[in-house]
């Protein structure tokens, strides 16, 4: 059963708190392996990252078969169901055309003294897709996590993905190449992020690796960071919906169940002020329960982690949800605006009846790599920007110097910096 | 001495491939120590904090006398020179302006099959800034690390700040209520992060933590990230400079030893295409050495990591530059624009004989904190940004979601996520 909180109740506030800090994850400590992993690859390249991939992947393969040649990609894409191509294509398209206008400006102005300043944004070089095997090998992460890449204008973007016993899934391959990836090596686990930071004989270094992967790859990411940019570590899937009583209970538990469905650590909230509405959403729950294919996966993190929360007016959802810091947040209300404008913390928000968080998945356009964890509360989710940097600009005369300069010269002697003092000084003097 | 490199030379890649990987910092774990500490402030709260207080800032305080009081402050102001805090009323209001040009816009829009997207940015609620004590107490650095979180719009500005033996930098005080910080709290050291993460009963806990510290900080705030949000974790400094043999050798000499007086582990290097220039520019530095107040700590770094690159033609720096990725690049030529349009990877770029870098340590506008380490190949200067977050929006109506439901539904089938399928697919129905 999941958890039931009352808003109104005396206790509320210690169940709500527990609920906050609830952990949801078991942390494996993977550290040394990784590590030792890491400096493997580092050391010895290509033949680190072989060996690995026979013990790991129960996969032979020699320096030259570890790049997915374009003649494989075309026979995955022939041996894909025309329907699913097509769908990832509409995916695509409507993915690039949202992140475009994510794009940032460049900055350039004079200000009154003469100082010329301003800022600008260029690509990273080359980025690396970290694509994970078997069933968690997704199709559609494959296009969000590469598109915003290209829409930055990386140059090279590389894409790994393990292939145990030789296995790939066609249409991830299509993905990639729908997305515009530009090579994918049949890596995978820390060997595979080792080899993307540190390069090897056949894999060039990147800049900056994206995408989920399990404990190894989360540790290898953490592990690497400094030495190229990794995205944000991902938790398990949340949602939080916000539900009156006039909604479909069938499409509110479906929506709650396939937040679930992904991970038994995944978490599935729901808040309205309509008693009867929750009690019908989880006898639907239950029915749709009985048909799910990942039905045993749903139900315990339904059971374990599902929370529902009775308040006396969705108003009281505003403060809660800006505590809980939502990755998802579904407003199934007749005008979602009033409740949106005050929500502060969410990766994403999916507003009216017909907003299924699934949209944003898959077709929308917005990104699905999000913040979870109440992350949310600091971070944004996965963006033209995390493939983006900014150089600053700076350009003044002998004439704005004299202007600004004589305050530098003061601050740094108060800071007893005095060749910081002495580099202004000397060209002031002139 | 520096090394001395010759870009004609047969040997100067592997030259240059070990000032790219040369590591400058002594990494000291100190991960347990401060594994410990964060924990028990954790669950001790204030009586940890005071308690550690006492045993590394040889300071007795209680709960009560954590918070620095606005009269103590505004001793602290009338106390400094009226010069200084001229000085520092400059540099804020210039750091103002240019940050409040990088706040980024809102999106909202109706795409051509009626779906209704965009994003909306809003400010972290509580930003913790993290200010060393004793001599590397930078007023500027309260500044540059506080202002952008106002220009956010952050609601709560938390300064923490070691005082040790109770000795606290006036202007430092006078800095932080300048740039408008709300609290200000006399802890230091990893204690200080735990509160600033965790909250005690004295300290309520902040969204992200920001700031510079000693290496306890550093793994204290890689310890709390993902409890709350952190910046960078800033490396030494380093400075690039591209100086053609028109310059007056002292200016240089003084750029690459403001650079250098850091930090023993600072990194000056000059690349230039005349050897006279070269000669000159050692020879001022010599001399300059002989008067400067951090002549020790400027020597040290400039002869363990100090470098001069002679090119014959200065275009033949862009490229050695962008595998550099300095944090700042001064470009000391008449025309330094057609350069700077080929560089892709720097923290900030200085434009011409009169910019020292040292300008925009302090007045010119841009934000000082910035990437380290080659770190500017994937990454960028603090900012607005960083203080902000995107909320994804996403509408559909019944009949936008009929336009694209199907590939959602399709997308999700594929992908064996049949309750995903399902909340699409009922709504389809309808």
């Amino acid at each position: 059963m999941p958890r039931e909180l009352k808003a109104d109740a005396a206790d509320f506030e210690n169940h709500f708190l527990d609920l906050l800090s609830s952990k949801r994850e078991a942390s494996v400590d993977v550290n040394d392996t990784v590590a030792e992993i890491l400096a493997d690859v580092r050391q010895r390249g290509d033949a680190a990252l072989l060996n690995y991939t026979r013990r790991f992947d129960r996969l032979e393969l020699t320096a030259d078969e570890l790049r997915v040649t374009p003649a494989e990609i075309e026979a995955a894409v022939a041996a894909c169901n025309p329907d699913s191509i097509e769908a990832l294509k509409l995916a695509a398209a409507r993915i690039t055309d949202y992140h475009a206008r994510q794009k940032p400006e460049d900055l350039r102005y004079t200000d009154p003294v003469g100082v010329q300043l301003g800022h600008r944004w260029t690509a990273v070089e080359a980025a690396g897709l970290y694509v994970p095997g078997g069933t968690a090998s997704y199709p559609s992460s494959v296009l969000m996590n590469a598109l915003p890449a290209k829409v930055a204008g990386v140059d090279r973007l590389v894409m790994v993905v393990p292939t145990p016993d030789g296995v790939l899934n066609p249409l991830v391959l299509a993905a990639a190449s729908i997305a515009g990836v530009d090579e994918i090596y049949r890596v995978g686990g820390a060997q595979a992020v080792g080899a993307l930071a540190y390069g090897t004989e056949t894999i060039d270094p990147v800049d900056i690796i994206v995408g989920p992967g399990n404990a190894y790859v989360a540790a290898a990411k953490k592990q690497v960071f400094g030495i190229v940019g990794i995205d944000m570590i991902a938790g398990p899937s949340e949602i939080l919906v916000i539900a009156d009583g006039k909604n479909n209970p069938r499409w509110i538990a479906a929506d709650l169940l396939a937040q679930a469905e992904h991970d038994t650590a995944a978490q599935s909230i729901l808040i309205t002020d309509d008693a009867d509405f929750a009690r019908a959403v989880e006898q639907a729950i239950a029915i749709h329960l009985q048909t799910l294919t990942r039905s045993e996966i749903a139900r315990e993190s339904w059971e374990d982690h599902g929370a529902i929360i009775l308040v006396d007016d969705l108003e009281q959802a505003v403060p809660l949800t800006n505590r809980l810091a939502p990755e998802h947040l579904e407003i199934a209300v007749d005008d979602p605006e009033p409740l949106a404008a005050k929500i502060r913390n969410a990766g994403a928000i999916f507003l009216g009846r017909h907003t299924a968080e699934v949209i944003g998945d898959y077709v929308a356009g917005p990104n699905h790599v999000l913040p979870t964890a109440r992350s949310a509360r600091f971070s944004s989710g996965l963006s033209v920007l995390n493939f983006m940097k900014r150089t600053s600009l700076i350009s003044c005369d002998a004439q704005s110097l004299k202007a600004i300069g004589p305050a530098a010269v003061t601050l740094a002697r108060e800071e007893g910096l005095t060749a910081h003092a002495l580099s202004v000084s000397l060209r002031l003097e002139e």
